[in-house]
């Protein structure tokens, strides 16, 4: 391949009226919201909202993507190990997608893409997280559809969350000139890394960068030919599962493959490289959204407010999934986590940190909290 | 009584051999160290020193005392509820004395004062808390016996401990001029209640003043007269109830009479009035004491090493009675406590308001974990 500076965006036939097909990969390790997220329930399989909505994660990502897509064109990439407890969660779900080993976001979504364009070579797929929280549905649901409707021109598109504070823990998406004939679609500029907060300060004054949130939408023909051109041996591998997904070779070839795939992020494999020559398109969204990354951000849902506890002189806020009680006295800003075998204390300043604190279980032979 | 401007000293008989009996009040509800002491396992029943000593603190106030009394001299007054488990843990304790209901300490010195006198007119007796900690006990031992030999003139002689910083949880007694012939032992000029810090501090300055820990020695004829001087119903009441403590009317006359003592401290009952006489003699101890009286108190005695525990950028104090692991991220002097069915998170500084918390708990129908 030859390189050029910004040469022209790759483009292909435009489709208006393609499948569209939903890409949910559930997996992370959610170690910043330990205890309440183990290897063995992540959060994805948890309802954390205030007082429960009576829905986990992964069933609030269905409800939100059905209306766009139906039962059957809705997959699901995981772990073996959690195959079975989204089964469960998911009664209607027939498109479960289980790794034999975790690549990363590329080859998750990757698989699901060719395993779709398999199937049906006229789809558009959009990947997006099991774990994340919108309330405004109907604001997503536009900002997809536009987002479907960008993408029938060949783009890689992806949508940006309007950032809400100068947050260090999201990496950013530079929006440059708007696209002819949509309502919010801009060409991205750049992608980048998590800034330090000052840097993400500058970002939020300037106005056109945006968090990236992992949701990326294309058509599946596109995306594998954006893979094709960046990770030729990772697309072929793709193909080669994909092509026996519906047989009884699924097995042989999943095992003999998968092993060898490239481990990578979707925004290293395509999403920058394909920004570099002008292919990647951004629709800025408009509504609420959260990771729940860590307990600032699930304080920051509830409002301050959590689980029943007696309060002296303290704003902190208590997750309590036990019948313990849990008081606390003479501290702002803390949070408190009460599960099943594990305590953890914590301020919502040090939230990032939490994540060290498993593994050091884990050092110390208590592998079965982790 | 005609009251005159400081009279002398009330004097009696000066004996130089009289046995000496130890009373050990043990009540309290201990509610600063709630969850960790519980109405049904105060702290004297508890063994809170770092990593455990093996000994409850009552079993330590046993090892302290028996030294100077024999066995056979050590009393212990509690409630009904307590006098199972402190026989378990003091198997050699001949005489419990078990209050029908709690009357403060004053009744429950005064009665085993009284029954003491009754067997044995020529004792001297001290009181020494259930639940303090002294590691000095060749000091403890020391200050004791020049109490008993000051108190052969007659006085109350209580000892009083050298304040450490400028606490305002404790009460304080000034000393005054020194008694001839004793090596530490001074006129006491005032008892003052619980100052605000700034006052303390002032105490602590003027180098005159020491905690007062509620250890009082007096032969037992001058105490029971000095309390039918200023409170002649409580001590008829008591000395009617220890002439037949030792027969089969003892239960009878202890429900007939006990409800009608008035509830008073030994302090307001006898060693205030009678300081205002001259008639109090403080012997000002060199032994190390806590009263571990709080979760700051107890902190300090651990050094700031807890149980085990992972502790990310923090210098917390963990406590942890249950199996379950405990992480503290981010914060420093938090004091996070776990036991069975309740955890309290505070920090050294709000450690006085913990006793908030039980109460709010009752209220909210949890009498079980108080």
């Amino acid at each position: 391949m030859t390189t050029a500076a910004r040469p022209g965006p790759i483009r292909w036939l435009t489709v208006t009226s393609s499948p569209f097909h939903a890409i949910v990969p559930a997996g992370g390790a959610g170690t910043r919201l330990w205890p309440l997220s183990r290897t063995s329930r992540p959060k994805f399989l948890l309802d954390l909202e205030q007082n429960g909505t009576g829905r986990t994660m992964i069933q609030q990502t269905w409800d939100r993507l059905v209306p766009l897509t139906g039962p059957a064109n809705l997959h699901v990439v995981t772990g073996a190990k959690h195959a079975e407890p989204i089964a469960g969660q998911l009664p209607e779900l027939t498109n479960l997608v289980v790794e034999p080993s975790p690549r990363d976001s590329m080859p998750a979504i990757g698989l699901a893409t060719a395993i779709i364009a398999h199937r049906d070579p006229d789809a558009t797929v959009g990947s997006f997280a099991a774990d994340h929280v919108i309330h405004d549905v109907d604001g997503f649901h536009e900002a997809v559809r536009e987002g479907i409707a960008v993408a029938q021109q060949g783009d890689l598109v992806t949508i940006g969350i309007s950032p809400t504070s100068p947050s260090s823990a999201f990496g950013y998406i530079n929006a440059a000139d708007p696209l002819d004939g949509f309502a919010h679609a801009r060409r991205v500029g750049q992608f980048v890394e998590k800034p330090d907060e000052q840097t993400a300060a500058g970002y939020l004054a300037a106005g056109t960068y945006s968090w990236n949130a992992g949701m990326f939408i294309a058509r599946a023909d596109s995306l594998l030919q954006s893979l094709a051109t960046f990770a030729p041996q990772l697309h072929d591998g793709l193909r080669e599962i994909a092509a026996v997904w519906d047989t009884d070779q699924r097995a042989d070839v999943l095992e003999s493959v998968w092993p060898g795939l490239t481990k990578i992020a979707i925004d290293h494999a395509i999403a920058e490289p394909l920004s570099l020559r002008g292919g990647v398109a951004v629709v800025p969204a408009t509504f609420d959204w959260s990771d729940l990354g860590d307990f600032d951000a699930l304080a920051e849902l509830r409002g301050g407010h959590g689980d029943e506890a007696v309060l002296v002189d303290s704003a902190s806020l208590v997750i309590n999934t036990t019948d313990q009680t849990v008081s606390v006295v003479g501290l702002d800003d803390a949070v408190v986590v009460v599960t099943d075998g594990a305590v953890l204390v914590t301020t919502r300043t040090a939230a990032q940190q939490v994540k060290q604190v498993p593994a050091a279980w884990a050092d110390r032979g208590h592998a079965d909290l982790v």
